[in-house]
């Protein structure tokens, strides 16, 4: 079977991208998830070009990693030094990797415009700079920058810039699409060229997003004879980012037959994704291939019949390789098999004549048709059902709520009271509380009245809010009585839900949806209790 | 030069995303807008499927395009009934469009297992219903569900399907990756063969994302021979979404020298794509090729001297021929000129040096930093331009509001009151309303004080409303007490306009963009009163 090995640079070029921010913690924290994944080597920064990425090879040196090499990243020396004296060839090797990456300009236009200086001149300092390290660390990877654009302009050149760094020893050449302006028949043919002039080199692939082909062309060159691929989670990067590796890696293992981290590894990738968002705090993006959470999310009615039938209908692979599962949204246009296929997954089973699901698909229709989306809102689809099972939940009682924001001309916010009236097991509430808006106050005054019978409600956090105004939609009226749906997500210690309110009165779906959130959290409380060995 | 179609399908399978829901109007909205841009066909719903695109059938009929078709799409009809009496068939004609499009599969898998028929009856269907159709309709054009996963399966019985459509007469073939799995080199392979055995067929690509390679896919098989190109505007879509048109068309355009909408449309490209994802009220990716925010951002030190030197040097395209600009990031360079620019363009004169410049700056990173977000409000910017060049408007003051949303057990909704009291001309005036909503109720109780002083008011429609939770970029305590910024679009018989409002109370967000619209909508009345010959 055909190897590649997978070259990670989301610590490196991933950093790069408009909203990342990773500080030196972070950036230990991912490389030993990346070692865990198989990743085989590990691009962690540019020691010369920045303080934090000196500081990170400062920190990293006392940590083992099992399947991965550490490497540092920089340029060729500068055209005014030698080899010798350049600060950031010494930075490189101070940073005691034994793995060693370094670009040089194969683009003409790069070196006489960006650097200013002679052709020949370039080719001195790649080669120079190559061999000069080759002599004091155990590897050095050649990333050819602009190779492509390069080629494109000035093909002699381009081939004469990576010989100079193969004949000075670099272990491997990397061709990069720097601007990610490269058309994917356009790698076919320079890589072609390449191993025509250097046979015995091997190849890698550094791509960039810019005209959305960097996986496809990654794959190329591989398909090609590439033996090694660069690229980062999640595809995070400089402008529209590098090869995102979650697609690169499946593609390689599952299609094309050939080993990169294996199959065992892969069914962490979703885990690793997601790491990574969550430690550079970035949204995951939903329809993400492979690892979003709509990969294998199916709202059509034809299509949930048919995965239904067999999955292979609309999946193109099993999710489980990858981590992922299969979801079946619900939406108005969902049928039967849907809410079957649903309550299944929260652990109901129904059968295909229990009326249940008749009463259940009325109800959701109906509430669909004024503005409701159970697809994206699981907790309050399950309470839903609970009631249409003939079990509602029975922890508090609403009576009354009454909230005020109330504004003077020298006031900068509006003051915000809530008062709440409700019936806990018999007993009544009257709390208030005052909060940062209207909502905010309801939500206090609400917890305040039910913590003295549920301490546990003081672990939920609150963890997102989101407004959709539904324009056009249901029986809208327009502009400010527009229709409104409320998601709130909410969390403890065990899981994260959410949930949703529907009306004309921001307020009351609010309200709806922060009511669901607790009683879903008491009820889910229950069931752990009850599952519990006593 | 070649020429390639654009076939859009935002409508139709982009509404299939998982976050994506759009009304009738938002729909007809969008449809014009693609017109705008030069797109060809639009693909606008399946009138058998569900009663809203039904619904969007019968509304679109009074509207005229200039460039596009608008097409309704189903599947062949059932193995139980005939073309005649099928409904699905008869509510594709009932949609009354010069265009439809119809799926049948190609994938033996699918005949057997999804529909449970013969291989043969299959391509019964097939013909049957392409052949009906044809007589009744302009053009028919053939979805080959499944066409690449019915190649690798059963070569010979993809075909035969193509074939049954072509023969019956479908104007085109387009050959879809509905499950998106597809490498391109089998692309390449799959559309050979297809040319071979139907050398006189218009072949047309429809591909899915999940394997990350959807572009790319479309424009291998582009490069191959087809000519018809199906995609959405962002490449939103079902599960990772479908073929990005907003990075398909440039692509063509720019780098493969096919002709498909036009350079001069090509300009358009990023107002579409921002058009699309605010009307979906969904938060547009900014890694996003080609019209993404972060597609032409520069954060590294090199790069940014570099394209100060020459911009080829890390950008793929010039970013103005897709509407985008180049951003370099933490620099303030940029921001002068573009307050020059913007003034400029709603027609201030501010020279470089004018003292204006440099407070509108301060001003404008101060509340940009809270979460204003002037580039989607012109009406509220220009509304600080005029403060900031000293002729701030003295229409009414403001001196107090009082909002109440109260609630009972028995009350589906709550009731909401608002009273107001401001300065008009000296005069002060407390008035009261109900309404729908918080909002609501404040905005009839604004206008109820301003209209007997400017009856014009009364013309002013509230168009729409639109509420973001800022997570994260702020002073951000999370959950209910998430900052929140309120558009509010409105409009009289001249013209529509942007206002906004940003607070931690949504009742305070929104009455800044309340008073900001009423504000505008009066001095724009004095200005065209002082424009009109006496």
């Amino acid at each position: 079977m055909k190897k590649v090995t997978i070259y990670d640079t989301t610590l490196r070029d991933g950093a790069q991208a408009e909203e990342l921010n990773l500080a030196t913690q972070d950036k230990i924290r991912i490389a030993h998830k990346l070692d865990e994944l198989g990743i085989h080597y590990i691009e962690a920064g540019w020691p010369g070009s920045n303080p934090t990425d000196k500081k990170f090879f400062d920190k990293i040196k006392g940590h083992t990693f099992e399947n991965a090499k550490i490497a540092a990243f920089g340029s060729t020396h500068f055209s005014k030094t030698t080899a010798e004296n350049d600060p950031n060839l010494a930075a490189l090797l101070a940073a005691e990797t034994s793995v060693l990456t370094i670009f040089g300009k194969c683009w003409d236009l790069h070196a006489t415009t960006a650097l200013g200086i002679s052709l020949e001149r370039n080719l001195e300092l790649i080669s120079n700079s190559v061999s000069y390290l080759n002599k004091r660390v155990d590897e050095i990877i050649f990333d050819a920058e602009h190779f492509f654009d390069g080629f494109r302009n000035n093909p002699d050149y381009a081939i004469k810039a990576i010989k100079a760094a193969h004949d000075a020893g670099a272990s491997r050449l990397v061709l990069c699409d720097t601007n990610g302006g490269t058309l994917t028949s356009e790698i076919t043919k320079a890589v072609k060229a390449v191993q025509k002039a250097l046979p015995d080199a091997q190849l890698g692939i550094h791509a960039h997003n810019d005209s959305e082909l960097a996986v496809a062309n990654s794959l190329e060159a591989i398909r090609m004879g590439a033996t090694q691929v660069q690229g980062t989670i999640n595809g995070y990067g400089e402008r529209c980012g590098n090869a995102n590796l979650c697609s690169v890696i499946p593609n390689l293992e599952l299609k094309m037959g050939i080993e990169t981290i294996g199959k065992d590894n892969l069914t962490r990738l979703l885990t690793i994704s997601h790491f990574v968002s969550e430690t550079a705090n970035l949204r995951p993006f939903m329809r993400q291939p492979f690892v979003g959470t709509s990969a294998f999310a199916h709202k059509g009615g034809i299509h949930v019949s048919a995965i239904l039938k067999d999955s292979r209908t609309y999946e193109h692979i099993d999710p489980q390789l990858v981590g992922n599962e299969q979801r079946v949204l619900l939406s108005d246009q969902a049928g039967k098999s849907n809410i079957i296929f649903k309550a299944k997954e929260l652990g109901y089973n129904l059968g295909k004549e229990d009326p249940t699901v008749n009463t259940l698909l009325k109800e959701l229709k109906q509430k669909e048709s004024m503005g409701y989306e159970y697809s994206v809102a699981d907790a309050s689809f399950e309470l839903m059902l609970l009631k249409a099972l003939g079990k509602p939940l029975d922890y508090f009682n609403f009576q009354n709520f009454f909230v005020v924001d109330a504004k003077r001309e020298e006031d900068p916010e509006p003051f915000t009271e809530a008062t709440v009236i409700i019936n806990v097991k018999g007993q009544i509430e009257h709390t208030a509380a005052t909060g940062m808006g209207p909502v905010n106050a309801l939500d206090r005054a609400l917890r305040k009245g039910l913590e003295r019978f549920y301490p546990q409600l003081g672990e939920v956090r609150l963890l997102d809010f989101k407004v959709r105004v539904l324009s056009g939609a249901v029986r809208d009226t327009g502009g400010t009585a527009s229709f409104v749906r409320v998601l709130i997500e909410t969390g403890d210690k065990h899981e994260r839900w959410t949930t949703m309110g529907v009306s004309h009165n921001i307020i009351e779906a609010s309200w709806q949806a922060v009511v669901d959130a607790i009683n879903y959290k008491l009820f889910k409380d229950d069931i752990r209790r009850e599952q519990k060995p006593k």
